[in-house]
């Protein structure tokens, strides 16, 4: 008798995305001829940029020679785009990490859900609300939790609140957790945290031997200077955080797939009986027993976007959609609405206007303006009451959507 | 205090590839002349193909321009190369597929090795012994095992003997298991199970409820009519198995990662108070929570691949090594050796002559002849007194290899 893993039942059935799927559908079926503008999947929509087809070209030509084709590859990815990111994105930023303390992958998405299992199945995790679904429903699955509450939230997990109450800078979990899950700048909120906030939660974790699970996705959209770019900015990091990054929002890889894992050799767990043992011990492990590396193509791709033509290509693409965020936020600022993120992130949140929940609001600008979003209450219960647009759209779609809702929107 | 998970402390540290590389540099360093043929890791050496070099080529420009780029995927894979693959390699089979039963993915490490998350915990696990190492360590890092015995075997799995005396076809578990991996034509010994065979497997799961893994990554070398190339064409199987496939061995997809498996609809699973629960809806949860797709530009090779100019040169390719393989196994057979496997399969697996165990052999062939193999113990404790031999290797060097096992080995 195949007994299954019970755990995957807990999480509730209809994922976000296929209710916005669903009524969108159902509305386009009674509205045909409705001119529908979607600013709601995180997804970019411009192009990869030249430099990278050039690698990416180059090397589909070398995996046609027999002189120059690759077979399997290190697992943690090829020296040269381990080399080209550490000089990149650590070094130039006066960080050293070490070329086995990186570990190249398919995507930020897989090394999130995955990292847990590298920890204890009675670790305690502590999240925002809201929050990137994955953090949580992968610790569901590996039954770190108990049920889903009538409030929305599973048993056993630790919740840190993001909301304007607390201007999106969550207070310290009040008794004690192994792991903590934290976005920066953040998706869904498109807020971020100050170096100063920052170092309370490296305090905090060196203090308590907690891990934070740092997930960086959305770093190069970070504007202001007092805003870190990496988590090892912060003194003492080395010793606590693992840090996410990924070629999606950066580079457009969404659909190339390549991100980046840092694992410091001085981050620590502990057995049960108190033994150390380096979590880069075990990252590798899980890392090469259960994935074979990135595509050789896509791994000299994700190097071009490092050449200086790549940086400056790619920096192009991500002003023009922090320019997106611009129109966004101040169309929204406006008309008198209540607007977080869109400086450091390409993500807007709003706070629902008066009356309306995130999905009664997500009903009327679908219904008033043919505009999709995300309603804040998708990404968990303290996300009610807001709602999430992305710039990651065509400038003159974005600035059409804005003129719709300034014009239009029954307030 | 960030516990850890301590399963992963039972794995023995020392892999298999490693060890044989500390060997081959030691020899090396003290014999620097020395002409090294390696017939060990298996891993493919022929280029692309043009036909899957021209899809990607395609793609990549595609991915250059706003009109054609995309970004996320489905996480299971685009239409396009799921209704290629069920058409080519179920249908042309009359084999019934449907599409939302086919997973892509980037690998089959990855998929047999995350498979084992949608089973209990408490899962009693079967796998063969000789095995390929992935089945095992990734159900002793979940903590479906004790500790590892002098014997070489983690107390709780279910071993299956497959060795010369019953003819490689193990025999059906003395008590009941939850989970069966088969790989099937075999890594590492070469062999395959004939139709009736694997019908008594499927039988037997049919019977005791069991869920069948099967692991066909080398279905593509089947040269005998009786080898079933899928376990779908045993009658029953797609109530009780889930098959893998791969790109890596049949395209030389290696460097390139593609793969792909198929979880019928009509495979069930129970929870412990007996309901039963579609197996696929758990995979499918997996898949899309904890991994994000594979490139477009690799879906577009792999479709490729299914062209008619793709599939005949794919086909010279595996012929190729077919011949390598046809060159070994009779080239060892000739000195007397007993030998199985390299008929529907590129791995020959030879007994060790009289008096040597396989690292014996593996020191052997290295210092007296300078060929690398893989010593049959690496795979487990009933690989021992047997070495593997790939034939993945460029012609000529295999030719000379096993020349200079015919002429100057001592024996």
């Amino acid at each position: 008798m195949a007994r299954i893993n019970e755990n995957y039942l807990k999480l509730p059935g209809s994922y976000l995305f296929a209710e916005i799927a669903r009524r969108v559908n159902r509305f386009k079926t009674e509205n045909p001829s409705a001119d529908i503008i979607r600013l709601g999947i995180g997804d970019v929509t411009r192009p990869l940029v030249p430099a990278v087809i050039k690698g990416m070209e180059a090397a589909v030509a070398e995996m046609g020679q027999e002189s120059t084709f690759r077979g399997y590859g290190p697992e943690q990815g090829y020296d040269f785009l381990i080399q080209t990111i550490i000089a990149n994105d650590f070094a130039a930023r006066g960080v050293t990490i070490g070329e086995d303390e990186v570990f190249v992958s398919d995507g930020s998405k897989s090394d999130v859900g995955n990292i847990q299992e590298i920890f204890s199945d009675k670790a305690k995790i502590a999240i925002t609300d809201p929050v990137y679904p994955v953090y949580l429903d992968t610790n569901v699955m590996a039954g770190r939790t108990g049920a889903l509450g009538e409030d929305g939230r599973f048993a056993g997990i630790t919740y840190l609140v993001c909301n304007a109450e607390n201007n999106f800078c969550p207070a310290l979990p009040e008794s004690p957790v192994d792991v903590i899950y934290l976005c920066v700048p953040n998706n869904p909120t498109g807020t971020t945290l100050s170096r100063s906030e920052l170092k309370k939660w490296v305090d905090y974790a060196r203090e308590t031997e907690a891990v934070i699970l740092f997930d960086a996705a959305y770093e190069a959209y970070i504007t202001e200077a007092d805003v870190p770019h990496s988590i090892y900015e912060i003194e003492g990091a080395k010793e606590v955080a693992i840090e996410f990054r990924s070629f999606s929002k950066t580079a457009g890889f969404t659909g190339t797939r390549c991100a980046y894992t840092v694992v410091p050799k001085t981050v620590m767990g502990r057995t049960e009986a108190g033994e150390k043992v380096p979590l880069n011990q075990l990252w590798n492990r899980r890392h090469t027993t259960k994935f074979n590396g990135v595509p050789y193509i896509i791994q000299r791709g994700a190097q071009a976007a490092y050449s200086p033509e790549g940086k400056q290509q790619i920096r192009e693409v991500v002003d023009y959609y922090m320019n997106n965020a611009k129109v966004i936020r101040e169309g929204l600022l406006s008309m008198g609405l209540t607007v977080f993120g869109g400086v450091n992130a390409p993500y807007i949140w709003l706070k629902t206007p008066a009356g309306l929940d995130s999905w009664g609001l997500f009903d009327k600008l679908l219904t008033e303006v043919n505009i999709v979003g995300t309603p804040g209450a998708g990404f968990g219960p303290a996300g009610e009451g807001y709602f999430r647009l992305t710039a990651f759209g065509n400038a003159e779609r974005t600035i059409e959507a804005v003129e719709r809702m300034k014009t239009q929107l029954k307030l």
